[in-house]
């Protein structure tokens, strides 16, 4: 038999809880609090229980209590945790109270609500009830509590019972750590209430006097920003150091370096002033050291240093900034044409072909390197346009139809490759596919699903088909199955026999597919220009091969990506199924484990087929 | 009881196939012929049993057959069908014999190799199957069979018992339809042959003489292509008729036009003729009328018709090849500016603003309207390009600076209303989540799974959730998958209570998403110049608002597009199932109806975290 005290506490709090929810709507606050104190209810449920009738009958509440004590219990015991929905569960029978979804916390909820009524009822009465209210806040408000004390010394007040600037710090100091209070009382910046705290800690007046002394001499602003420093309170420092004059400028641009302060200094200062320049500076240094040299450039631009801009452009090949920027200088025609120059080379490395030709032709004023560079770059219609434009069809033969005809053969070729690799990889895919059927089923055949192997089998199986997820939640956030995907595609290996060897082949069908489908718009453009020089027959050719590729990739993607493998399984059981069914279902099942974590599947590519490429003249 | 005779026909096939397959297996081809002729078993098989053995060993069959009509018989009673997996299925032992996989159809294969076997052997002897072997082909190879009986005519073979061209001829007409054989006589272009084919059919010689006198008369490359036209061959008429010379050229351009073979014209004609032009000339039009205005440029512009090629180009907005050719023709200058202001013109309209201005600067001459393009467009870097090369700086005052102002404003209204759609949408969804799952779940108290409205229930939930697929066959093909997708989208409303709301707020969220993801590259651009311009405050409160809008969005996709709507569901059997398990995920089973076809689910859209278009001086 259970010793019956225990039984009788059960009961006891389940009916006591009842009485309680019955008293808290009748708005019987004291007598709840009373009862919840003798029985050790968290009371947080006071709240919890219906914060909207709470809030709007605070006053009731603190009348009730009536005491200092007591509010002040229930202040330090308030805690973001909704006792209604984790200690006290509500009846099944109850409406769920939504918290007021002011987006702000509990606790700072009540605390604010609580604070503003007992100011408005009797700031004095409740002196201590409200300094537990500010320290209790997320963000305990500690300056705001010491203002007050500090205000309590200044003005003591009439009222009889009123508490005193002592008792108050007394209060404080039994709430707060000392140490921190004193870092806060120094943060006020309130040298009466510095000293207060710290006659009050335990700190030793030899070591703080002298420091406070040094403070005291100090200009007001040079006084705060060391402060702030002595705090880590940066942003703070750096603002009252600004206000500090010329003379202590490059503490200030010091103090932005070390603290990285670049953006913020800058809303400090004119624009138009040369501090505001020597910043500019500085962060365009640091955002150079940071591969953000365009940005820098920008900076440095505006701020009225072309030069340093200039480099800062052409460091980041952000070259329309640059041509500005020197035109503004200005650059001797030399000299801009020389940039013009450096600039392209470095766009040409980057295979921006077309920016490059219009720096030499426009810039460099060298038509011919402009149009050899388009047609490097296979941008056939702007090479022939400048051709016009600078009368130089002499090109046309010497460069522009030999390019033509290379262009057509690389093409044709890097197809052949292309589609002569995807076939490879999927015929492969196609075995590895059946292998591991076949191990599938000897598996399943030398065991039946009930054996006690079954479980080791179900680890192989997972092992075989590639994944390590199976077991994993499904609920997973997108975000973390993303990295997983990716951490999953570092193990594939295309290296026969490898473990993931058809996911491997998967992505490599995925990636071909990917670069073949990307040069829609390329082959459509050679096709027009060799049309236009009458290479037909070479157009006629590449237009067949490029759309053989296509249309043999895209009929491929149902058996590379069948639909299965993707989607769920058909039901498994249901109205209709029986005994056998469910068993035939459970051996199909084992295919699936595969395809359970679909997340880790391959996704068939996207094909443009919207981009028309093809030229009807070639038929 | 059974009759007796039914039963033993049943034992005996079976104990007969096997006879043959041993037959067949040791070479035994005229015991299995006979056998096979007596019980009317498909000849096919002596083919499809072992196709290799049978293409090694023809001569082996053709002298073990020894018979004309035996080996006429196997050839017209060649099918497509493998026998040997429709009607007489191997008996499981046996290996499954590969088709040479040549790609060519097995009928013609075995005509071909049969034909080429014979014609080694005895032609004289076996002309009558050789004929069998050219008609019997799946494109039937009429021609061919007619010259040879044309050539028994002209050299009768001396050969003793060698068939005359008479009988060879009749032979043929029992094979094959009268007139389609004296159609297939004509287009040999032979009157000798048509003469003898249509002597032996029942046509009217008064009907065909002078048809055949008429054509005698002509010129021959007229009369083929009389033959041709009168065919419907007009691929090859329109060979002859290009053969005819000059006076037939309108003729010529005529079929050309009837029946569309301007590519073919082409290829007859030397490029740099008149008859090329004219050719040209009529292919463009018929170009332009299909929307092909810029392949019809290319054409008229490579036949030496710019006027008439500047027309297509401009019409059809390509605007590199309409400046060329009419620096070709050559347009006067002031002609030219005003072609360039109207080719801008439309390709603003296109919001292809770039493009626009470079005619406008370089070609109208008109560096203000095509700085005012640049900006109008929000290409801000390249209108700063224009104003630094044509020194207008004036213009970032006037123009540049509000219209910078003017864009944060409009893309932060546009990110506000995105936003609040997209909210709305988000909190509607899981409503309307909710309000499904309840009356599902109220569905499923009302009646137990195995209750007769269990079917009607799950007819009721598979429109309930929107889907008319469920029961649809899930092997189906990726690009039918895609228009069924297509179709479903159509039906999708948003409207409150619409049967697919759920679906339909899913594409909706995708389409915002993919909207702001596109707004990457625009918003940095935009970015950056403000800062330039000193604009910090509202660059700051763009970047933040574009990033809140981001990261909101991506947060909300794995609650939009959760994984388990694509997500096959947790294996329902196993090893550890009970009755209650299996139970408990029957009713689980429910819900996934609406997941079943993912095929129909709305993937979540892609976000392109790649391209950064954060300013770190921003923060």
């Amino acid at each position: 038999q259970m010793p019956r005290g225990n039984l009788e506490t059960i009961h006891h709090r389940a009916l006591v809880l009842a009485q309680l929810r019955a008293w808290l709507d009748s708005l019987r606050f004291r007598d709840s609090f009373e009862c919840m104190r003798k029985l050790r209810i968290n009371l947080n449920l006071i709240y919890d229980h219906n914060p909207k009738i709470f809030l709007e009958n605070l006053q009731t509440f603190i009348t009730q209590l009536n005491s200092i004590n007591h509010i002040n219990l229930f202040l330090t015991e308030l805690k973001e945790e909704d006792t209604t929905s984790s200690m006290y569960l509500r009846p099944d029978s109850s409406p769920v109270q939504h918290q007021p979804a002011s987006g702000q916390k509990k606790v700072d909820v009540v605390c604010d609500a609580l604070r503003n009524a007992m100011e408005s009822m009797d700031p004095n009465k409740f002196c201590l009830c409200i300094l537990t209210a500010h320290v209790k806040k997320t963000v305990p408000e500690l300056e705001i509590a010491l203002q007050k004390v500090h205000e309590l010394r200044e003005n003591p007040p009439e009222a009889p019972g009123a508490v005193s600037a002592e008792e108050a710090l007394k209060y404080l100091l039994f709430l707060v750590n000392v140490n921190d209070l004193y870092e806060h009382s120094l943060g006020t910046y309130d040298f009466d209430l510095v000293l207060m705290v710290a006659e009050k800690s335990q700190k030793d007046p030899k070591e703080y006097l002298p420091f406070l002394n040094m403070l005291k001499s100090l200009e007001p602003n040079y006084q705060r920003y060391t402060i702030d420093k002595h705090l880590k309170r940066y942003k703070k420092a750096l603002l009252h150091l600004s206000k500090c004059g010329e003379e202590h400028f490059h503490e200030a641009l010091q103090l932005v370096k070390e603290q990285k302060l670049y953006s913020e200094a800058l809303k400090l200062y004119p624009a138009d002033s040369a501090h505001y320049k020597a910043l500019s500076c500085a962060y365009a240094e640091h955002l150079v050291e940071q591969q953000q040299a365009e940005q820098a450039g920008l900076l440095l631009w505006r701020c009225g240093e072309p030069v340093r801009a200039l480099q800062a452009f052409a460091g980041s090949s952000s070259w329309r900034n640059a041509i500005c920027v020197a035109q503004q200088i200005p650059l001797p025609p030399d000299q801009l044409a020389l940039l013009a120059r450096d600039l392209a080379e470095k766009l040409t490395e980057q295979r921006r072909y077309a920016d490059a030709a219009l720096l030499l032709d426009q810039y460099a004023k060298d038509c011919e390197e402009a149009i050899l560079a388009l047609i490097t770059g296979a941008v056939w219609e702007e090479a022939l346009r400048l051709i016009y434009m600078h009368n130089r069809q002499d090109i046309t033969e010497t460069n522009l139809k030999p390019a033509l005809l290379e262009a057509v053969g690389t093409q044709t070729l890097f197809l052949e490759a292309q589609v002569a690799t995807f076939s490879r990889h999927r015929t492969r895919l196609a075995v590895v596919r059946e292998q591991k059927e076949k191990a599938r089923l000897d598996m399943l055949d030398e065991d039946g699903p009930d054996c006690p192997d079954a479980e080791l089998y179900s680890e192989a199986s997972s092992v075989m088909t590639g994944s390590k997820y199976s077991q994993s939640n499904s609920r997973i956030s997108s975000r973390s199955s993303k990295n997983r995907r990716k951490a999953e595609r570092k193990k594939l290996s295309l290296k026969e026999g490898s473990p993931m060897e058809d996911k491997a082949l998967m992505y490599a069908l995925g990636e071909i597919i990917t670069t073949v489908d990307k040069m829609r718009e390329e082959v459509h453009n050679l096709l027009k220009a060799l049309v236009l020089f009458q290479f037909d027959k070479q157009a006629v050719k590449l237009q067949l091969a490029y759309e053989d590729a296509l249309q043999m990739m895209e009929a491929a993607v149902p058996e590379v990506w069948p639909e299965g493998l993707q989607n769920s399984q058909a039901p498994l059981t249901g109205p209709n199924s029986t005994a056998n069914s469910i068993m035939a279902s459970f051996q199909q099942q084992q295919r699936p484990a595969a395809s359970q974590q679909d997340a880790e599947v391959p996704t068939p590519p996207k094909m443009r087929n919207g981009i028309k490429w093809k030229l009807a003249v070639l038929k």
